[in-house]
């Protein structure tokens, strides 16, 4: 999204209509959404739209190639590079692509419904009452109520000529009354107004102590007895949408939560685009702002809709693959893509949340859960954690798919992962009528056995794309109706629907009609999708090759992720994504990522058990990985080379 | 020190100067010093000599009732408040009270050389040979060498496929590879910039680690194997003096000290008055800076010399009174003064150093030793750790004399202090021609049976008055010579030299010489003398009595401080000030603070046997004693009313 050079304004006269004396900044309306911006002339209208709160598909970070941010100007001039994504029907219409334009004048662009981000249909762990029901061995018990960070009331006898302890150490032996904090701290800035501020309280103040590895720190200390307001969040940082949970951490109630989408998508939809973008442009503390802007506005929301003052939230819990953990707090995240793929800290310390920009109590500690290596991120422990596979004498597996793969197999005695680079196909990403999981989106599809095609969108609207769990459900169903074949080719069985498009064969699934463009799928699309089934599927093989696990020794499968919740489950299986047990073997359980989050937040213990865990895992590098391209290969079938390894599939000749 | 008001200013015709378009910035040169320096016009001339670096004795902090803070004004208009201090002669001579006079015109103005304090007099350790001889039980052994804060070189081996560890945590495996680390922490700043640094340092670093408690901090990491360079400074923050040592931490050496006055001094003589002085004008900030500005021009003289960069200089360790550790780091001391007379902290946890002010390393950390109460401070836990008295079976003294005199008493099983007002008699305070142990002071005196006086000079000058060995001397000789009697009281001898001055008898010591006045010591000298030395052997009695140590039971004496340094041992126990053991075992030990201070900075296990030592001493308020005020009065004879507790004094009838 480099901007556009002198010269190329000069000649389209803009520099004249600067020189003339006319106003500067323009006003952009965006349709429909009716929100307005003001922007100096030539800025770029992808920018424009991420400048009034709107974000744009943009997979390729704004280079010009994906063709996703197409937009509408309906009035005003304007400045675009020439493409060849836009058909010279498009051209004539007006439609641009918004990363390519340039603001010449006041302006009114609709956005179609299909491109524009939602923060409606963002998953939350609305699945938490099936979750509930999960349940490690007896053995791992529940985590002991002890929050990272909490307030105490602490009363103290005033000294007296026999008891001259001074107040800090007199305030320590107080807590120490309370809790057991056998090593102590106490910042700079509380030690000097402590005298003060304990002789003007009468000796009863509200203590806030969080908790640094084996060190209790005395975070603030306030007059009187106001103890019983204390509140954390909790952050899911995916690459694509943020979630945050407010937590009562006097009683450990989620009272709220909300979602926003992650704003850094303008500089493309997977974090390894972002980080190339970060490093070509220099957009590091961009890029970190980004995120902390999006955090800071969920805790706003959070904070406004339950009248609480963000001085009441003293601690923020992050869990999130190690990308976004690195942009979040700035760390360098430009080695994760590079060869060995490291990342800069997997044990990110406890800092105070302010020195990464995030807006709670200015004292307030934020802390990170551990990450495994640069592809295995801590929303995997937090997965981990969650469905308490290492406390369990049997072997799980568990499978979170979003924006990559990843997998971890094991038990309590050991724990193997590995990070599929399955690609955003399941996230609409590679896709041409791909999108995401948004107002619109097929999110259900069946072909029935006379062909005819019964599909549902999200919000029951006319189709305008089809998002994962559609996309899924469309490559199972036409292998099962034997419209592709095991290798996903297109088979010339004269059906009508087929037809050879811009991009080689496709598949009609929705027809046009009035103003909506028809809906199909690319056999580009289906190898793409087949790529991402393959990877995953692939990444399981090799963990479960590597620990000699055999099918039936899986007890357990925990599917998680955005993906995952409107996952279909036998198709994953149909189309070989999924190994094929017992489909009652098979669990859905959500965010798994902000529910570990909250359970760290919720009991120390629970942090030592991550911790741990992020330690006892080990790491499978999948591309130096013998026969990983083997297994791969092997999986780019349907539902796999080997039909032995699918038995209830159906097709074992 | 408050401003005159605009009133008296106006009444004096300055206003007119100003609005006559005079300069408003007047200069005043100092002599003999030849010191000047450009002041507004109504600043006081007290505050303008500080500012030109001469600092004048204060007692009353510029209250104006001292009367120590004389100067003649050789040239220039001022304006000075009446005041009963200065004699008809004085005012017609132009001798002024400093803080009482306000610049109205260049002016040139003499300091009498017994009232400038002078920097070159103070005591250093210079006795470390004789305190090097000093050893505790064998048992006690010596500290292992292990900084506070060491720097490292630590190299690692790049990370590969097969060795993705992040570069945090390659980090810590590394430092853990050279030290016992078990609990690490690194600040969020180093962090974000550590994968960048290791790969372009290829992975060898130089590593400064500083132990915060059980923790161990990563300070900073640079690139390449710099690690032979790493520096400290030792400081003993004395209320009239301040000392800095120069270690270097790679080898423990001393390699240079320093010292200056305190320039608090200005504020009153004694911290009380300080804290007094701070609370009425609200200026904690000012004390603040004063001791800091003290420190860092120590810091800065010892660099410069040394040839060494600040940044190479990444720890600071000081031992002091508890008022003085609150003035550095801004604690509120106000109710040091206030019973029941509390610090705010006693353990001061290591911050950074430039959180208070202190320019060494940016990311340097500074220390504290720990205190014991509100009148026991670090100074007295140092001496404790220097002369061991806390591994030893028997029974120790320990007595340091400096504005106070602080006693300790014990073993290694138990250990008990007190602090005795003892006054800063002994440093001259509150004795008419008392001065501080600067050039031009009687430091010792004998009189001969004959009644003739002999004596010697700091500088073998004319003397120009008596510091605390001087006056040590003078009382016992007058007791002696029967000039006194067993209360202190002149005896109606005959003596001419014997006289009714102002404030009553008065013994002329030096007869007027020339331009030198005559020095006399006067009834009310006598009077405060023995009030100090009464407190502090009030206080030793009160300890022994607790304790039930008898005389006998004194295995050791240890004197420190600034008076100790011109003690005269043999005097100290004729006026009944130290207990009646036999000579060889009072040992005088020096500087004791600084020791203990650079003791600590070199050895992790010596910090935390001053942790040790401070939490165990059990502290004496004396003022609320039942005995203390009866051992006080027995004290105030010569050498005391029980004389069969001096034997060796030869007065037992």
């Amino acid at each position: 999204m480099e901007g556009f050079s002198k010269r190329e304004i000069v000649r389209l006269g803009a520099l004249e209509i600067m020189e003339e004396g006319k106003k500067e900044e323009y006003t952009i309306h965006f349709e429909p959404s009716g929100l307005k911006i003001e922007v100096p002339v030539g800025t770029v209208l992808l920018e424009a739209a991420r400048k009034a709160g709107i974000y744009l598909s943009s997979i390729c970070g704004g280079d010009g190639y994906c063709g996703k941010c197409k937009v509408v100007i309906d009035e005003g001039q304007f400045q675009s590079r020439p493409t060849t994504l836009l058909t010279p029907d498009e051209v004539r219409k007006n439609i641009v692509l918004a990363c390519q334009t340039k603001v010449l004048s006041d302006m009114t662009v609709t956005v179609p419904r299909s491109h524009a981000l939602q923060a409606s249909q963002i998953l939350m762990d609305t699945d938490a009452r099936r979750f509930s029901e999960l349940s490690g061995e007896p053995e791992a018990g529940v985590f002991e109520f002890d929050p990272l960070v909490r307030k105490l009331c602490v009363e103290m006898s005033a000294p007296t000529v026999h008891d001259h302890t001074a107040d800090h150490e007199r305030l320590y032996v107080a807590i120490r009354g309370q809790i057991d904090a056998p090593i102590m701290q106490t910042g700079f800035r509380i030690l000097q107004g402590l005298s003060k501020l304990l002789v003007e309280s009468n000796y009863k103040v509200a203590v806030t102590i969080g908790r640094r590895g084996g060190t209790t720190e005395v975070i603030e200390v306030e007059p009187g007895r106001r103890c019983e307001t204390n509140f954390a969040v909790a952050v899911d940082l995916g690459t694509t949408t943020v979630v945050a949970h407010l937590i009562d951490l006097t009683n450990a109630a989620t009272i709220d939560t909300e979602a926003t989408y992650n704003s850094q998508i303008n500089f493309g939809e997977d974090y390894i685009r972002r980080i190339i973008y970060a490093e070509e442009n220099n957009a590091f503390d961009e890029m970190q702002n980004r995120i902390v802007h999006d955090v800071n506005n969920l805790i706003v929301t959070l904070a406004a809709r339950q009248r609480i003052d963000l001085h009441d939230i003293t601690a923020l819990v992050c869990a999130g693959n190690t990308a976004m953990g690195h942009f979040l707090l700035n760390l360098d995240p430009t080695r994760i893509r590079k060869e060995p793929y490291i990342a800069s800290v997997s044990f990110v310390p406890p800092i105070r949340a302010a020195e990464a920009g995030v807006q709670i109590n200015k004292r307030g500690l934020l802390y990170c859960l551990p990450s495994v290596a640069a592809y295995v991120g801590s929303d995997i422990v937090a997965g981990v954690l969650t469905t308490r596979i290492y406390t369990k004498k049997t072997i799980s597996l568990f499978v979170d798919i979003g924006t990559n793969g990843e997998v971890v197999l094991g038990n309590r005695d050991w724990l193997v992962c590995a990070s599929s680079s399955a690609g955003p196909a399941f996230e609409g990403s590679g896709v041409k009528h791909g999108m995401r999981a948004a107002a619109g989106a097929i999110e259900k599809l069946n072909i029935f056995p006379d062909g005819s095609i019964e599909f549902k969108t999200i919000g029951d609207t006319h189709p305008s794309g089809i998002c994962g769990s559609g996309l899924l459900d469309t490559l199972a169903e036409l292998f099962i109706n034997d419209i592709i074949d095991r290798t996903g080719r297109f088979k010339a069985n004269g059906d009508e629907r087929l037809t050879e498009g811009d991009e080689g064969l496709q598949f009609q699934l929705v027809p046009p009609a009035n103003e909506h463009q028809e809906i199909v799928i690319t056999q580009a699309d289906i190898n793409n999708l087949m790529r991402s089934k393959a990877g995953v599927f692939a990444a399981i093989r090799v963990l479960m090759e590597a620990t000699q696990t055999k099918l039936e020794d899986l007890e357990a499968v925990y599917l998680a992720g955005g993906f995952g919740n409107f996952l279909n489950i036998q198709q994953a299986v149909t189309i070989g994504m999924l190994p094929d047990v017992p489909l009652e073997k098979i669990q859905f359980v959500g965010n798994t990522s902000i529910t570990g989050a909250k359970t760290v937040l919720l009991s120390r213990k629970a942090l030592e058990a991550a911790e741990k865990i992020a330690e006892s895992m080990t790491y499978f590098d999948l591309m130096s990985h013998p026969t990983y391209m083997e297994e791969f290969i092997r999986a780019r079938f349907l539902p796999h080379t080997d039909l032995s390894l699918f038995p209830t599939v159906g097709l074992a000749e």
